[in-house]
This record gives C-alpha cells, structure tokens and sequence, in this order.
C-alpha cells in the first residue's frame, strides 16, 4: 500500500498569518500522497458578531441556527479555504478545496440528540473513498473545511477533527495512513502547564491508566478517543503536536498507538 | 467529439430562491457533460453594507479592495458555491465546486491598466483544460464561481461572463461546446422594452448592423463582443436568453453564429 498523510490543523494556526505561512511552506514539503483539513479559527464569531447575530447557547453548548450556518459556510469554505489553497498553489502543492458537499466527498445526517437540538450540525456518515483515490493519484492535495451536506440540499457544520478521522478511516482501504493533527502544544502533556512534559507514546494502556489518574481530562478525552477509534478502524499511525513535527522528524510530540 | 454544455447564469436568479431552485432542476436534466458559471447577485454587496464597508469607486468603476475582496471570495466560493453544490446533489447531479484556484483550473493575472487601479480584479491567462477533462469524464460536473488566483497566493474578482467564455474557448480543445447565457430576458432583444422582440439568429454581420442603427449598445455590446471571440476561437454554439430555454428546445432565444 502506497503511503498518505493526513494533517488537520486547528483554529489557532488559521487565525495566526506567520504560523499559517510557515505551516503552509512545511505542509507543501510532505512527499508523496497528502490531505489537508483544517478548523475554523475564530473569524466565524467575529463575522457574527459584526453582523449582530448573538450566539445561540443551550445547557452551554453552542447551536448552530440558520444564520450561523450562513456564516461558517462563508468563512470556512470561502475565505479561509480558498486562501489556503491559493497559498498552497503559492507553495508548489496542486491543492483543490472542498466541503462535503463538492462531489459528495463526505456525507452527513443533521444531528439527532434525544434533548438537545444542535441545529444545523452534522454527523459524518460516509465518505466518497474512490473519488478521493482518484484525485489523490491525479496528483491533487484535497484541503478540506469543516462543513458537510446530508446530499438532500443542507450544509451541515461538521467538527473538523471527526473529519479528518473519518477520512484517515476511510481512505485506509486505500492507503497506508498517517493522520497528524497539528495544535499550539507540543503533543499529549502529563502536566497541562508544562510543554515540555509530552507523552512522547500513548498505547490504549497507559491511555486508560492515565485517565484514572487524571493526567488526561477534559479536551483531551474525546480527541484521543476518535484517536483509538480510528487506530482500531485500520489507520497505521496517529501523531499530535505541534506543525513543527512537519518538517523535522525529530520534534517532540506524541505517537498513539493501539 | 463529444458535447459539452457551459451554462452560466446571474446574480438575478442567484437572488431568487424560487427561480433558482426551477434553474438547479432544470440544469440537472441536462444530458452529458455540462460546467454551471455563477455569478455574485446581491448578497456580496448586502454583506459589505452590513459590515460597514464603503464602495470604493474611481471614475465610476468599482474598486476591489482587500476588504471587498474578502466579502466577495466568502459570498461567492463560500455561500452561494456550495449551497448550489448542495442543492445540484439533492437534484441528482455530481457537483464540484471550485474557484479558480482549486486546482489551478483558472488562473489569472492582477488586472494591469494605464490610467486605473480596479484593486484586485483578475483578467484570465489560462484554464487548466486537462484537468477539467479528467473531471468530467470522471462524471463530476465543476460548478465555478467568479474568483480566480494569480498562482502567487492572490485571490482575484473575476467576470463570470468572461469566466463562462474562457472554459468554453479552453475545453473547444476536447469537447464540442455549447455555451448558454441565461438572464432575466428572453434574449437579444431588438427593442429592450419589448421582451417579444427576441433576435433568434444573430451573426456578425447583423451585428454590425444593429450596432450602426444603435439597436443594441451599453451592456449587450461587451457580452456580443465575448460571444463572437468565443466562437472564432472554436466554441460551437451560443445561445442567449431565459433559462427556461434549458428545459425547453422551443423557448425563444437569440442563437449567436459567426
């Protein structure tokens, strides 16, 4: 099986322009196979706020109504997609942007939750693996947004990370997957406030113990759980940290394995 | 050769949620391969009311400048490209939505003019053809929107009638193309009040004619002039008028040859 690498970068690269460029020039230097997803940083809430919508809140979780949906499409799959993949291009890497939507890559169902109504968020069902294959071995980088459709005419608000764990998942049949997902730390920490205590490998083991004794919490939990989901799923190899680890092999961050 | 269909239509249907779902089932039936151009309609200058943005204008000519540009790359990539995209799949229909910098598929050049700076406004250099076959004979039907990239890293607000023009010119190479123009009137009309007195055949001669006896003049002159370009440069047909002519053979419609 050929090789493929999956970055998801988060909301904190986008909205930092020098981090961003930087990210770019090292994602641009990937050999071989190679897929994009990327959060939406904080532009979404500031353009909501600048056009007066107030953010829906029920029992603390945020809803994404009508308007708010309006919003997230425009900036995740407008402007800072197509800006991404105009730099990509900038860069060497024959990037195309897309959301779900576009060839159906990723279908979704609208949420359904017993109590709360999320509004227009999506749940990923499938993933379109042979048009991807094809435009992998066509020699195009996909650089994927966070919105998905349920192919009966909606946009759905996707979660960025389950995107790029359901691809890895999916385009394992396919590839030999690495998934890397690049934030501000330097990888999975034992002490939140100290960076340069990463746990360099996690296996579901240490996992669990880690949890009992309450080192990993809060964040961290679902993240590493679509983590070993997506392991135990067929993809070969899963890293956190830092987008440094991009370019040098031997940056510190954190490896999972089963 | 094969037949190829490009259909682009305006802002007006664009802003008519009624008529453009009739639009989006009726380009859905379309046979074969087939390319939708969209234009912008009004929400991009809606959004930059809303945001406080002031047009900027110099001899009458709106400017692009990097706030309009972003307005116009999150309206037009964004939320008009893939809500089509979405709507197309719940009809049945392939969709791919692109700007010019997704794949490199159009790539322009910053507009250069002696006497004024139109901001960062894209005049085309080249398609990228071959991908764009490889595509559509992977039955993905590519729905653009008027933003092209300098390949440098810059986004650009492009024509979409120029944008419609330029595929058609570039994928004559491959295809027998059939271009269509759908606005809000039955076609090139001899008496612009009248929505009866369609020109169904118009050639360069007649043109010319109707020119001399001002019969046609403002906006109709530039989009003729695109149209008889297009067709000396191999495009096969075009055909202007109301995009009920796309469901129906016999619709009146002004059919342009040399």
């Amino acid at each position: 099986m050929e090789q493929l690498t999956i970055v998801k970068i988060g909301g904190n690269i986008i909205d930092n322009p020098a981090e961003l460029e930087q990210f770019i020039a090292d994602f641009s230097k990937i050999e071989g196979y190679k897929v994009l997803v990327h959060g939406g940083g904080k532009s979404a809430t500031k353009m909501a706020k600048s056009i007066g919508l107030v953010p829906q809140m029920i029992d603390g979780r945020r809803i994404t109504d009508q308007p708010m949906l309006d919003v997230v499409v425009m900036i995740y799959a407008g402007e800072i997609n197509k800006n991404i993949v105009a730099q990509l291009h900038a860069n060497g890497t024959n990037a195309m942007g897309f959301s779900g939507a576009d060839g159906n890559l990723i279908q979704s169902t609208k949420r359904n939750h017993p109590t709360i109504d999320y509004g227009f968020v999506g749940d990923v069902q499938k993933v379109n693996t042979s048009l991807l294959e094809t435009l992998l071995k066509n020699e195009i980088t996909p650089v994927f947004c966070a919105i998905t459709h349920d192919k009966q005419g909606q946009l759905l608000n996707t979660n960025a990370d389950t995107i790029a764990s359901e691809l890895a998942i999916a385009l394992s049949e396919v590839f030999k997957v690495t998934l890397t997902y690049c934030f501000e730390k330097s990888g999975v920490l034992y002490d939140a406030e100290d960076d340069t205590s990463v746990i360099e490998n996690i296996n579901k083991e240490l996992y669990d113990r880690l949890k009992t004794e309450g080192a990993i919490h809060s964040g961290m939990i679902p993240k590493l759980d679509n983590c070993f989901n997506s392991l135990s799923k067929g993809v070969h190899k899963i890293k956190i940290g830092h987008h440094k680890l991009l370019k040098d092999n031997n940056a510190l961050c954190t490896s999972i394995t089963l």
